[in-house]
């Protein structure tokens, strides 16, 4: 399936990029029994980087991604993940946890960071920092929405880039996220969980959906054209 | 950059994919300005696929993507957010609209679905039923962020795709979701809007922002490592 990319155009490499990715989606499943295998240091950077890399509103990235891999530490999730056993037979686990309001700090820091890294005056931002002043002084419940969405995306890139490098993740929303900030201390930081990516390699034998037909609506039913 | 790919083994192909990813991430960017150019269909049905194969909640996908080109159409939509102008330089929007609640003719659908592909009988997804049926009868609040959650995670995916087949695709939360409900029609279908995807070609001479630095927070920042 994979051609030789000597002397590809723009076009070619495109449609080769695309074609991975779509072999990777249908390689990809919610896998629920995991070996143990760690993945590499320099896979997971990889990952990361591409969590990193995600979009957001007006670019704030209003969560922080906490990375687990101690195995004291993964027992102690297990018991607020419904003893979901794939828990602690996954590599790393990271909760995305999202701030619990957008404090003028961070927004002080983006325009600092954007001047800085631009090369531009903090000044020549001045209607982006009033925009963001104005439009993210969210009440709490409308805040923490907003901000998980984001946080979602950012989950959307790490699942995509683990199936890239053929590592499982698994998205997981069955917790309790008050048992789960309590044991990793995030209230303290300002934050708040919401959602799990269990990273590590499947179990073939044990897990009955290893070789399961994916399925997915069907496009007629999914999409509508205008 | 690219290397030859014969003899590649597993674990060469798939760090290709991941450095192809990474750069990809690198080169999109929230494009405001677009040329109008159109994305070509067979280019267009590989984003559309990549969103259709991304995971969500019980895999009930409970969103319906909207898919407009119709020029007329675009300059309505454009009304309904804040008169953007790359609305109607785009080639194609892409609207995410969530289910207002999960009806139980999706659950019946899904498990028809889900036993029909998979040769097995509906029996055997009793214990898979009862808990959506439990577990999804959210009030509406709640139902529509945990759907919104679910679109932002195919949001995630359709962003990468179009990256990797180098097609600008821009996230925009911006506009006035009522208007937008109200001009496709959506809450006869029982649908609500939760946010675009803008797809095209930049115009880079016209874009301030296609040659920006691109701003994220750095690792130390974003990371936690428990």
């Amino acid at each position: 399936m994979i051609p030789t990319q000597n002397n590809m155009s723009q076009e070619e490499i495109a449609m080769m990029n695309g074609e991975h990715l779509l072999e990777a989606l249908h390689w990809r499943y919610a896998t629920k029994c995991m070996n143990g295998k760690k993945v590499p240091e320099e896979t997971l950077e990889k990952i990361l980087e591409a969590i990193r890399l995600a979009p957001s509103s007006f670019g704030i990235q209003p969560y922080t991604v906490i990375l687990i891999e101690n195995k004291a530490l993964l027992e102690k999730i297990k018991s607020a993940a419904n003893e979901q056993p794939v828990v602690v037979e996954a590599s790393h686990i990271l909760v995305f946890a999202v701030w619990e309001n957008v404090i003028q700090k961070k927004i002080d820091d983006l325009i600092y960071q954007t001047a800085t890294e631009r090369g531009i005056s903090q000044e020549s931002l001045h209607e982006e920092r009033s925009r963001m002043e104005s439009q993210l002084a969210f009440p709490p419940a409308t805040n923490q929405e907003w901000a998980a969405r984001q946080a979602y995306i950012a989950l959307g890139h790490g699942l995509i880039a683990a199936a890239l490098e053929q590592v499982d993740a698994t998205p997981m929303e069955g917790f309790n996220p008050s048992a789960m900030d309590a044991i990793l201390g995030l209230r303290e930081k300002g934050l708040k969980s919401v959602v799990l990516m269990v990273l590590g390699y499947r179990d073939a034998e044990r897990d009955p959906l290893a070789n399961a037909k994916k399925i997915r609506r069907n496009k007629e039913s999914l999409f509508i054209k205008m």
